[in-house]
């Protein structure tokens, strides 16, 4: 990948580089030179983290999360409300909703969304042991925190549906302009859901 | 980085990966996860090719390439003209050269070019060796492959003035305009340039 007369142990780096995403073959590049300049500072620290990670962390079998504990520090921790699950599309939604502090209940990390177009099923998501975990009784709310997007909003409403004779109450997040947003940047859809859902003061 | 409920283990990854050029804060999380999701197909296989890398691959110290071989395959390989020398700033320029295939002779790659702004002097840049090089005798031809911004041309200027006494014959790329470029979206001194070294059809 960076030419006929670069080392196969180079070409290896930058071949496996270029398939995080983000990177291309040019920024792959650039990572393995970078890597290459520091093998000390940063390319033995990063491949024994990546062993390390590789070794010990793995996916939680409650909630799908990962982690280096199964059940995760999160479905384990006492002072989490085990009575509330708020539903995820993916892990880095479940490390967003962390960082933004506002939840201290479980989580259920669905792997995706349903889509007609790329053809994913409800089978294919881990929604059937959503469905398992609230069935099972200690759940009262389930918070679904998927993607605004359409394809987002029909998984939500195919949980929706699935998990009504459970009796847990089921909520979505609030659509509304962000924090810092500018209306006149602001799409159609948001301003009439604010405006919608707006709030008395 | 992704958050307080995250194992310190990926916090690690997460954290190194971020110092890769080209990769912030939130895609070293999304390149994380990407690894996480594929630790036997990609996240061992890449920690190995690092480890295999840091302990193989060294500078060489006649061009200061980075190869397996010291000196490197390039300085060694029989078929290259010896008697040729191309300048390169970094070993991303000698990849790029070598994958357009139009050169057969020797690199020396400087390692960045002098910068009164950034305080980069010739004493830190790989120029002594060069001259060394030149001044051993063997060589007829440097080719200055510089980048054409102003410290690249002041850097080619500064070691066109010291090779002056060795006697070999230095050149520097071509300007003009890139194959398949528009001239309406080149900048007047590249057009400007291609007038002034038109060649007679």
């Amino acid at each position: 990948m960076a030419g006929p007369s670069v080392s196969p142990e180079i070409d290896r780096l930058i071949t496996l580089l270029a398939r995080l995403p983000g990177l291309g073959p040019r920024s792959a590049r650039r990572a393995a030179l970078h890597l290459l300049k520091a093998p000390d500072k940063l390319m033995t620290p990063l491949a024994s983290a990546m062993t390390i990670a590789a070794d010990r962390i793995s996916t939680c079998s409650v909630c799908a999360n990962v982690d280096s504990a199964n059940p995760c520090h999160i479905c384990t921790a006492p002072g989490r409300d085990q009575t509330a699950i708020c539903v995820v599309q993916d892990v880095s939604d479940l490390w967003a909703m962390e960082r933004a502090g506002a939840f201290r209940g479980t989580y259920h990390v669905l792997g995706g969304t349903l889509s007609a177009l790329d053809g994913i099923r409800p089978e294919d998501l881990n929604i059937a042991a959503l469905i398992g975990r609230v069935s099972a009784g200690k759940t009262e709310e389930v918070i679904l925190a998927m993607n605004a997007t359409v394809d987002g909003q029909t998984t939500a409403h195919y949980i929706t549906e699935h998990l009504e004779k459970t009796g847990a109450r089921v909520s979505r997040l609030a659509h509304g302009v962000p924090i810092g947003g500018e209306l006149d940047y602001l799409d159609d859809g948001t301003i009439a859901a604010a405006m919608k859902s707006r709030r008395l003061l």
